[in-house]
């Protein structure tokens, strides 16, 4: 398990006592020590050394005592340390046939909301029926998919964000090419003269506030200049945003594949059309001998190599 | 305004120094002292020195001191109170013509996902354009929504949640109906037998781990006997669910505007026909005189007398 250089706990992990290591991860989930006491059916006292104990043993505090607790960023690690073990132990059990009828093995994975709109729901239809997997899809953007697999919280994530998380390996998917376009009635009314100037008044479409396609591809034709109009719509679904910019409520990046039906149909009429816009898609997958994950792996990045640009 | 009957602020609400209220509002929206005093262009101390002073006129402790801040319960019906300022002072500038050219009314809204992927839209393209109002739209479940107006986040919502928050009114906009719905294969494959006990075993799509219509759907079926499997799958998005059971991942209850076309072409089968589920929908807004917000109801509630079930 890789963890940050600062904090050299490689070593000591394998001398952790498990049960504080689960102790510890069902505090955080839990969020308080007296519930979870209650689900390891022992006494808040008996939780409370234990994590007492962990912190000694490691020299580090691992929780911030708030209501719920919080993990610190040396617990963090012991906590992905507990998932990954759970995840490992629920695998040992599912290939050694000990599972009950009812167990399934859940993959918990972070997709972002175009690549969940486009093309991420095929690959989950090409994992293999006999892994009996169950998919626990959470759409989050770049900011949060770190933290989630920092915290163990999904095992891999769909994100435009190359850096590796802790403890997790990355690699290329592709690209995603989005193209500027309107309703042609709204370009008809908004977007005469100069398009960056245009484009720098015109009612626009975002995601949300921290999306900032719309405004980069207007300051790039600008030259740098101001981005796009603060005359903005936030719609925070890929659908959504889509159906916003078809119904003339201001113009929008759009992924190629959901906008090529509507141009051929004249519904939707592209900005600049020699000026796509490539955004590069990255898998980061905890580093874990997994064979659920590993069947994931493989379906999502052979339906990407189709879907997306090399 | 209306406050909880628990804290009596009313009356002194109109006796608080409007310099101190903006200035609580700034260290809630900045996170810290230091980041609401570059905001305001004055010194940390002079911040700090407002926010007590607001304290001990309101007798109250309005913030938790951690980092950033989070306002206490009584913090929170002045920051309303001070955005609910803020709206209808821009409101009164924009009726004096007193706005620049590039000033903009926005209308925060949260919109929970199967209305915002069926008919919600559709409403705000039937605002008047005059308005010139920019939307900006929020995705959230009915646990968030409540605190998100209670905040003065959003000024309205779209929510199954009947209980009005305070300082709102609500009212109803009609309901959504629910089919339960599955691909002709897999009904084929995993629904032979009594309907309910096929259910109970078979694998099934749920929004996210609160959403608890399946589990209804197949309680009400089987007389409160276990919900639906624990085969289950969390895909978080209205169109994404819609694409998985379409695909055979599951069975899942989908709005009936979205399953009418699939019905019709045979590539969903409808489970139980004589058994729709029908979910309330509500309309919760800020209780303000706002030109704005008002326009935007209009438009909400026509367009849901005609795509909801009255």
């Amino acid at each position: 398990m890789k963890v940050p250089a600062k904090t050299p706990l490689r070593t000591e992990l394998t001398e952790l006592p498990l049960d504080q290591v689960r102790t510890l991860l069902a505090v955080v989930d839990e969020g308080t020590f007296d519930a979870a006491a209650a689900a390891l059916h022992v006494t808040p006292s008996a939780v409370s050394q234990r994590v007492k104990a962990l912190e000694q043993r490691t020299g580090r505090v691992l929780l911030v005592r708030t209501k719920p607790v919080r993990p610190t960023e040396s617990g963090t690690v012991i906590v992905r340390f507990a998932r990954q073990l759970a995840r490992l132990e629920r695998d040992a059990r599912t290939e050694l046939g000990m599972n009950d009828a009812g167990d399934t093995t859940r993959v918990s994975i972070a997709v972002n909301a175009d690549s969940l709109a486009t093309w991420f729901l095929t690959a989950l239809t090409r994992v293999p029926d006999e892994s009996r997997l169950c998919f626990e899809l959470r759409r989050e953007d770049e900011s949060r998919t770190a933290t989630l697999l920092r915290e163990g919280l999904v095992m891999a994530a769909v994100t435009s964000s190359p850096d590796p998380v802790a403890g997790c390996s990355v690699r290329s998917l592709g690209r995603m090419r989005y193209l500027a376009a309107a309703s042609p009635e709204f370009a008809e009314r908004h977007l005469g003269g100069p398009l960056g100037d245009a484009l720098a008044r015109a009612p626009v479409m975002t995601f949300d506030r921290s999306d900032d396609l719309q405004d980069a591809f207007v300051r790039a034709l600008r030259r740098g200049r101001t981005g796009a109009s603060p005359l903005r719509h936030h719609i925070p679904t890929s659908e959504g945003f889509l159906a916003a910019v078809t119904a003339g409520l201001g113009w929008g990046m759009i992924p190629e594949v959901q906008a090529e039906p509507l141009l051929k149909t004249g519904r939707l009429v592209q900005l600049a059309p020699r000026r796509p816009v490539d955004v590069p898609v990255y898998w980061q997958q905890w580093k874990l001998d997994s064979p659920a994950l590993a069947a994931v792996t493989e379906a999502v990045t052979a339906t990407a190599a189709q879907a997306l640009r090399a």
